[in-house]
């Protein structure tokens, strides 16, 4: 088998970036990864973007710790779906951040103290800006494709209407035009988590060596909860209790630890809290609030991607309850309004949200055909 | 129109209470109210029982506030679905809640102080038991019907079980068997959401002048997503800015209250958390966690209910996704295969959970016909 031909660098951008709210920052690291090997033509090039808690690191062993693997790593590489001898993939840590590029944990020059609460809001067409001088940097013209899961399908989204002319296709998988109430309100309990943590101490905890743990935890455990179906919850622990082997099967009647999923929640909520960063959590969430492309078009998700020249993939997972299949066929309905060309696919499988991440043979399947159709047709 | 007669009373009870954890309460008081008047028969009565955060006071205004209205009264009253005219309701707060009936606030005789976090864990079965206490002294030999919504249902069923001869209807409303993983995923959410809160004390907060604030609002604001439908949340909130009037509405780019779900959920929070008690938060949805009849039969929900005399009326809501009408379902196939009679309705409501508070004219009319046909059967 052929090699995954592993790169990882940052890049730094000095020239300062006007945001959405109206901040600018004065200049701003990027992290990537990229996979295979881009062409003379710059021509197959894939942009992978992340959701909430992923990364640049999108595939194969981490260079600094070969036990780390890509969370994407069942769909790119050599053979697989997206396969690396054929596209060059790229990986980019998403700017606000905590895995290298910039972010509210980093210096702020003008200050010499972390950014912490200073750090400016960061919107998904702010990514993309960054993303598109990425590919400037990188000489790429145009993208084969932009793609991503969940909040990485909104960004793929706004590609399509910022950069019509760079991105040949736009794949979308388990995402949607806009949140709906109730996924703000999941965003809200796990941002007011964070902010009522003694320990966040107004986003500058940095300076008192404390991180807001407990409430990191929280918006974790609640977050998780909203990634898997009921179905699968009740598959993987239904009622069964959190006890050593030999132990009795009765009820402890405390407060502790008593489930199997109660444990899966804690020790879930727990790791997050040593490797995220409690001020991106509230950024990233944030941006999938604000995305809502159809706002400036009176809510007409039709008109906001009326210039849309790429091809559209729109991938959805039926027990996908935080994005479910009729927030994705609100996007193929106006794309087809628009008489765009858009494939769609609502896949059958158990796994609720995290589907878009596991490695299902039929969705795999789909998004290998795609690809190896776009690459015969490129030859 | 006839009157309520609304009563309230306390009523202690000093015989020891052993509960299903083993642990015993010396002896406890109840806060029940009564309307309407006990035939000379006595058989004409009706218990409701109530969810996690309502009380004895279910209909009519409050004898110490006229303003409050208690929580069933557009079921409960003369003329209403449930008539005070022909039957004699009974609402009870229950033992460990924090509306006047024993619980985690009330001083322990033992160590004159509060009981925090030394109040044992209570069940659904020990509530039920100390309901048929009250029905003892107040020469109640049989219930006309025991009634109740969410784990008011939870009372009945159980009634239904524990009590056989003792309830001639057993009425549950938006109710399960038992909670599901992701039931107890979000139960769990909640109670970390407490225990982790700084202000705490290991359930000992009253020793320190303080409550667990924030973290009973996080508690009550992950609840309230439950209580609602997506599509009710959608309707009453969308993604409206919160915003007064002539304020523009674009977007503020901050973690404060921006659309109007957080500040709902937030006004929700704050609100729950200045009248309910945080340790009583910890064991109601503890009793929730821990229902499930068929556990001592090896999950046979059937055998649970072999013993059952009563007639059932089991209602569910379409949109209800905390208890969903296939978990009503369940109730209803194991009584059918135990050749029990049983009524079922799935009403086809928008509100979710909270369905079974709200004056659904179908919901109520099947109330109304359910009740008012147990009383021409009585004449």
């Amino acid at each position: 088998m052929s090699e995954l031909h592993l790169s990882r660098n940052t890049i730094h951008f000095a020239e300062p970036l006007p945001l959405q709210s109206g901040a600018i920052l004065a200049g701003y690291d990027l992290v990537i990864e990229t996979y295979g090997r881009l062409n003379p033509e710059k021509s197959n090039a894939v942009l992978i973007c992340h959701a909430l808690n992923a990364s640049h690191h999108v595939a194969g062993p981490s260079p600094d710790d070969p036990e780390d693997i890509g969370w994407w790593d069942n769909m790119i590489g050599p053979g697989k779906p997206i396969d690396t001898d054929h596209f060059f993939v790229i990986g980019v840590n998403n700017l606000g951040s905590c895995f290298g590029s910039t972010g509210p944990m980093s210096l702020n020059s003008a200050t010499g103290k972390p950014y912490g609460a200073d750090f400016p809001v960061i919107t998904v067409e702010d990514w993309v800006n960054t993303q598109a001088r990425l590919a400037d940097k990188l000489g790429i013209r145009k993208f084969a494709a932009v793609m991503g899961g969940s909040l990485g399908g909104m960004q793929a989204m706004a590609w399509s209407i910022q950069f019509p002319k760079r991105i040949e296709h736009c794949v979308v998988i388990a995402s949607t035009p806009k949140l709906s109430a109730q996924n703000i309100a999941f965003n809200e309990v796990a941002r007011n988590a964070i902010l009522s943590d003694p320990d966040f101490h107004g986003g500058n905890y940095y300076a008192h060596n404390v991180i807001p743990k407990s409430g990191l935890k929280l918006a974790r455990m609640v977050g998780h909860i909203t990634y898997l179906s009921d179905d699968d919850m009740a598959e993987k622990f239904g009622r069964e209790l959190q006890r050593p082997v030999g132990e009795s099967n009765d009820y402890r009647f405390s407060f502790d630890v008593e489930f199997e999923v109660e444990s899966y929640l804690r020790h879930q909520g727990e790791k997050f809290s040593k490797y995220f960063d409690a001020n991106t959590y509230l950024l990233i969430t944030r941006a999938l609030d604000y995305f809502d492309p159809a706002r400036r078009y009176e809510g007409s998700l039709q008109r906001a991607l009326a210039e849309v020249q790429a091809k559209f993939l729109v991938v959805s997972f039926t027990t996908d309850w935080r994005f479910p299949p009729n927030r994705s066929r609100e996007i193929v309905a106006a794309l087809l309004s628009n008489k765009s060309e858009v494939s769609y696919a609502e896949i059958d499988a158990p796994h609720g949200h995290d589907a878009f991440l596991l490695d299902d043979p039929r969705y795999h399947h789909l998004i290998r055909a795609y690809f190896d159709q776009m690459h015969e047709a490129r030859r």
